[in-house]
């Protein structure tokens, strides 16, 4: 039952169904033992905006499960300094909704030229950038009309933990996936939670974001989100960068929202947030943990039993309601914000 | 002559001297050597906060002059995922102004491990961090008091502009370096022009700043100053990736700080401004070009005959004073900023 009549709200609901549909893909073992041959020293992607949150992940994946390292590109280096990188032992990873960014299909073609692997991540197999990659993932998330992204940002995350499951060459995790469509369909009942609530937030102006390791991604997705859909100031940061300097903004009811599922970052951000909450911070915390739960003002609760590697698949959602909602809450337009397109061209 | 009796604005001025006692040391030639024998297919930088900011600029530096990508070491992979990554054929550099911080020292210490080749860059030779790495490369900035880090930054740009210019075996980049003590000079002149304006800020509560390229990392450490000393929520970006949804925010009176030097990305940051004074938001502009300071609500100006790959260490010193003036016209201690210490601790 949908709370608003949004295309946006559509598109959040229809994640489950994509996600799964992403798992009868067998083109990722064609794709992860191309990647092996290559032999890669390490992984660059290119990204903008919302698939750049997603390459934010999988340096996290790549990382945990493979030991493989993960440069973010710096594509003016090419575009607008005209000297492409030198990509030996490099596989060259470009990720983009539309697959028609002008600067990340530099990026591919620069790398494709010298001779390196490259692969595409789109939603779209006929664009650019998914026909000049030597290799293809894609999204098959439909089209997508809202101008934030929602559904290809979930797809983009499953797409890349598929990929690391297989070049893992680890069953386990394999299984895993298996669990994630209805693991997101729950999630979608946080959306009835976060609209009972929003209205607090119609006069927020700004908002800080946190998140860390594998929701390292998730912080600056939503913060993204935030932004795009409700033009609040959101800032995102990984808890041990804000403790280098951004945590002296920190005031009473100043706006936190904090994602903090069950893992490895569990205990580290429970202690930031205390700090926080001796500061009489504003919390809002998504979690599957009593402890954090009970530090927050509104606490917004995730579905248990989630392994902690696919958790940012899953937090996503709670953070696109509260985007979502917080810009009914101000009166914004949830399909169309103002001054966006769809398709941004950036060199 | 002094605008406050701070000791930030004493190590500000001490800028000119750090750095031309940077230019006559004879290390680099050894260590540029030693990276060059290791042949790195990229290179690896691990910092945190300000010194994360240095790594941005390295990511441009060793792209545009020598081909090399850089990846962003994101510590928690080791520190709290337990997973460290392999370092094969990689370069790895730890920058940190007290060279103490446990995250920084783990990267480099698996590096190390493996055998990989690292290089330190830190203020204090007798660091933990400066005596894990197999090289080191001291800042000589001398004692710095104030929490907010300014004269140790530009000392890390100036001590990755130098080994650039070896590494590139550039003898024009070197000459170039010789002229930077004398702009970093008369960049200080820019304090008076700052102080006279800074009251407009006193009740700013959040902005955006924009910086591209070299500058990209300016923009990142003048918001983190804002954010240190005046608790201004400041959030910085890239042109582009402003352009891919946070743009939205942009309405009339939104406070925007730009950084525009001559060079590659003049053109492409001069559209975006128009783009934002179609929109009424109030501009403060530091650059050398006319077009881009017309624009502006606040326009400060730069030394002319910066070259842009220098550009940052001259540009910082402008957001420097600008973070300082906003900072005494919000009343906050300038040299002990609420909640930080001067070293932080992070895994």
């Amino acid at each position: 039952m949908p709370l608003t009549d949004s295309i946006l709200e559509t598109e959040i609901r229809q994640q489950p169904a994509v996600i799964a549909q992403l798992l009868e893909d067998k083109t990722f073992v064609g794709v992860a033992a191309a990647i092996r041959a290559a032999d890669p020293r390490y992984v660059l992607i290119a990204a903008r905006g919302t698939s750049d949150n997603a390459a934010r992940y999988a340096q996290y994946l790549f990382g945990i499960h493979l030991g493989l390292p993960v440069a973010l590109a710096a594509p003016s280096i090419s575009t607008l300094y005209g000297k492409p990188l030198n990509y030996r032992d490099t596989v060259v990873i470009g990720i983009s909704q539309s697959g028609s960014g002008p600067d990340i299909l530099q990026v591919v073609s620069d790398a494709a030229a010298q001779g390196a692997l490259t692969l595409a991540i789109t939603n779209n197999p006929d664009s650019p950038l998914a026909t000049t990659a030597a290799h293809h993932l894609a999204l098959g998330a439909g089209p997508e009309l809202s101008v934030a992204a929602t559904k290809t940002y979930t797809a983009q995350l499953t797409t890349l933990a598929i990929l690391t499951a297989h070049l893992a060459g680890n069953s386990d995790m394999l299984a895993q996936l298996d669990g994630l469509p209805a693991l997101v369909d729950a999630a979608l009942g946080s959306g009835v939670d976060i609209a009972a609530r929003a209205e607090r937030y119609r006069f927020m102006e700004y908002c800080v974001m946190l998140g860390r390791g594998y929701n390292y991604a998730t912080a600056f997705e939503i913060a993204l989100k935030l932004k795009e859909l409700s033009y609040v100031v959101a800032e995102p940061y990984s808890t041990a960068d804000f403790r280098h300097g951004p945590k002296a903004m920190i005031e009473a009811n100043f706006p936190v929202v904090a994602i903090v599922p069950s893992g490895a970052i569990y205990e580290d951000t429970v202690g930031l947030l205390r700090e926080l909450i001796d500061r009489d911070a504003d919390l809002t915390v998504i979690s599957d943990g009593t402890e954090a739960l009970d530090l927050a003002a509104v606490p917004v609760r995730l579905p248990t039993g989630v392994p902690e590697w696919l958790s940012p698949i899953v937090t996503a959602v709670p953070g696109q309601f509260l985007a979502l909602m917080v810009a009914r809450a101000k009166g914004r337009s949830l399909d169309k914000p103002r001054s966006l397109t769809k398709v941004t061209q950036t060199r």
